[in-house]
């Protein structure tokens, strides 16, 4: 998928790679984070009466997923289906994902002997997102491929808290009160996460997104001692490895902290909503893209906010030095997928350079 | 309260209302948000078998609230207990606020004969709340009480919603989708929320904070447009009948808000963890005192890690015109309460002025 790294392939770079390369591009590429999601009614269909890790786990039903969105909205890159908890639960960790709730760990991580217990995560064990990332991409044709993984921190308060948290209370108690155990922690996942997402580039994945959901809980100064480390471990270790592969780098309210994801190793830095993308980008420095960043809640209102909207992440997004379209956070269930597949036609057509 | 609004008055006044007007003081004063909550055993006792409402009703056990965590703690303030949607309740709204969910809205507003069904609070139908300031102003002697409200925006999230939301998605779909709706709901809003600040001052509180906890789900641009107007006309409504009140502003995850918040009518911006004070400070100007900051979630470490981190946030804090010392959100209630104690302790005398 990587057009740029062979003599013989002429054709240039889908827009998406160049955009994330900060190279020039022919229009704004655009996807949506959970564009493979409860938004469109195929995804419901296919989705009834399999539970979360079980559809993870079938490479023809990650496919089917993976590639709905594309099909209806005709957006620039698919991103794999999948949940930050399953190369965890491929390692061995006994968990769930709980309907409504989200992940619920069997034995939550409250010492050292818990650390010790996670087992590293062997290609192997992930065989299936190999194999689903491979049927993904030869039906993909032109399409990039954005593989995809949980960033430390995000990871390590699930098993810490043992479910979703709103404070982060107990991961932050662990954090401040006893470091070496959390850096252990915070290691080992580091470790796991790297290897699932080479395991998704080796198969054909053709760019990544570590998503650090929960990393705007975090002041700078604790998250630059305590999460960067571990995240540019994953992004750094995969950069040695594949280094044409672009490195998306995602959380929620992180205002203060975009310099800091910036430099643990992407090459573009998602933005949400509440940054505007020039000052994200002024604030981020000129050595990497951005991502985002309309209001996911935005599609819920009349097309006239949308496209208003929409052209105003546009113009913000042409001061960074490449923008990726999206969100500025997960599509949300009740989004009308008309909206969506309307949207991707006005970033194309309002960005097209002549 | 106010001392400095009476001739005979020779005291100085006390440190919170000197440090919220940029006055000099001899030590920075302290409390705590949620400090009148279930990190106490002795508000567990009081308040066991009593509902929420029932308990904001009843003046004599709100008196003894209030009071707890004066007596033990020795903070500078007392901030009445309350909750934000007392003066909706009281105004002839119909809603509960239900153990380990919060807020329930029985009609969520949806539409104009919603917006417009929404009675006006009249003083007296909050007699309950005067009568409870004025028992805790008796009590207190020289140490201020604070006046409690939550801002049009955080309500609105509520009635619409019709309880707590993660992502405010139909909020912010009326809010874009029906300016003149939005608008109508929230002037209506900023009204109750302005008599019932009025009625706590005129019984005695000698400052007032407006929360509103989720204007951090906002854009700056979209608060400016959608959110500041109606929270000014509460802040600069009781500015106009009580100029010398302190007014706090505060919300979660405000980053991009602080010059906003500020902006609409504060004397004190409120600032969550994420946001160094001193960073927070040069943002908003040298007009308004800082509130804030450290991270509740620090208060579950280790002493050693607490007292770094609180001397950390009186250093950045030094660098405002103003500080008052709290934490960036309420007290978690797994708190120990012998650590908010050793804080003020350690707040005092690390901030004394010889």
């Amino acid at each position: 998928m990587n057009s740029g790294s062979t003599a013989i392939d002429v054709s240039p770079a889908p827009a998406l790679l160049r955009a994330c390369r900060r190279e020039p591009v022919d229009y704004t590429p655009v996807w949506f984070m959970r564009q493979a999601g409860r938004s469109l009614p195929e995804y419901r269909a296919s989705r009834a009466g399999t539970r979360m890790l079980e559809a993870c786990r079938d490479p023809a039903l990650v496919c089917e997923l993976t590639l709905q969105p594309v099909r209806r909205h005709g957006v620039d890159a698919a991103i794999l289906f999948s949940d930050i908890m399953v190369p965890l639960a491929a390692a061995g960790i006994e968990l769930d994902i709980t309907p409504g709730v989200g992940p619920v760990v069997a034995h939550p991580v409250r010492e050292p002997a818990d650390v010790a217990a996670i087992p590293p995560l062997v290609a192997s064990g992930v065989d299936f997102v190999a194999e689903a990332v491979r049927l993904v991409v030869r039906e993909l044709g032109p399409v990039p491929l954005i593989g995809f993984a949980g960033a430390p921190f995000t990871l390590a308060s699930y098993l810490i808290e043992g479910g979703p948290s709103r404070e982060h209370a107990r991961t932050k108690a662990l954090m401040y009160g006893d470091p070496p155990l959390w850096h252990a922690l915070c290691g080992r996942l580091a470790e796991i996460t790297l290897e699932f997402l080479r395991v998704q580039v080796a198969a054909g994945a053709s760019a990544v997104q570590l998503f650090d959901s929960w990393a705007g809980a975090l002041s700078d100064v604790d998250y630059r001692r305590f999460v960067a480390p571990h995240s540019a471990a994953v992004l750094t270790g995969l950069a040695e490895q594949f280094p044409d592969v672009p490195r998306i780098h995602f959380g929620v309210g992180t205002a203060e902290l975009l310099p800091a994801m910036a430099a643990a190793g992407a090459t573009v830095v998602g933005v949400d909503w509440r940054t505007p993308l020039d000052v994200a980008s002024a604030r981020i420095g000129p050595s990497c893209a951005v991502q985002g960043n309309l209001d996911p809640a935005v599609l819920l209102a009349p097309w006239s906010v949308v496209e208003t909207e929409v052209r105003r992440v546009l113009r913000e997004g042409s001061a960074a030095p490449g923008h990726v379209f999206n969100l500025g956070h997960g599509v949300l269930p009740e989004t009308d997928p008309d909206v969506l597949t309307r949207v991707v036609e006005l970033v194309h057509e309002a960005s097209a350079r002549p």
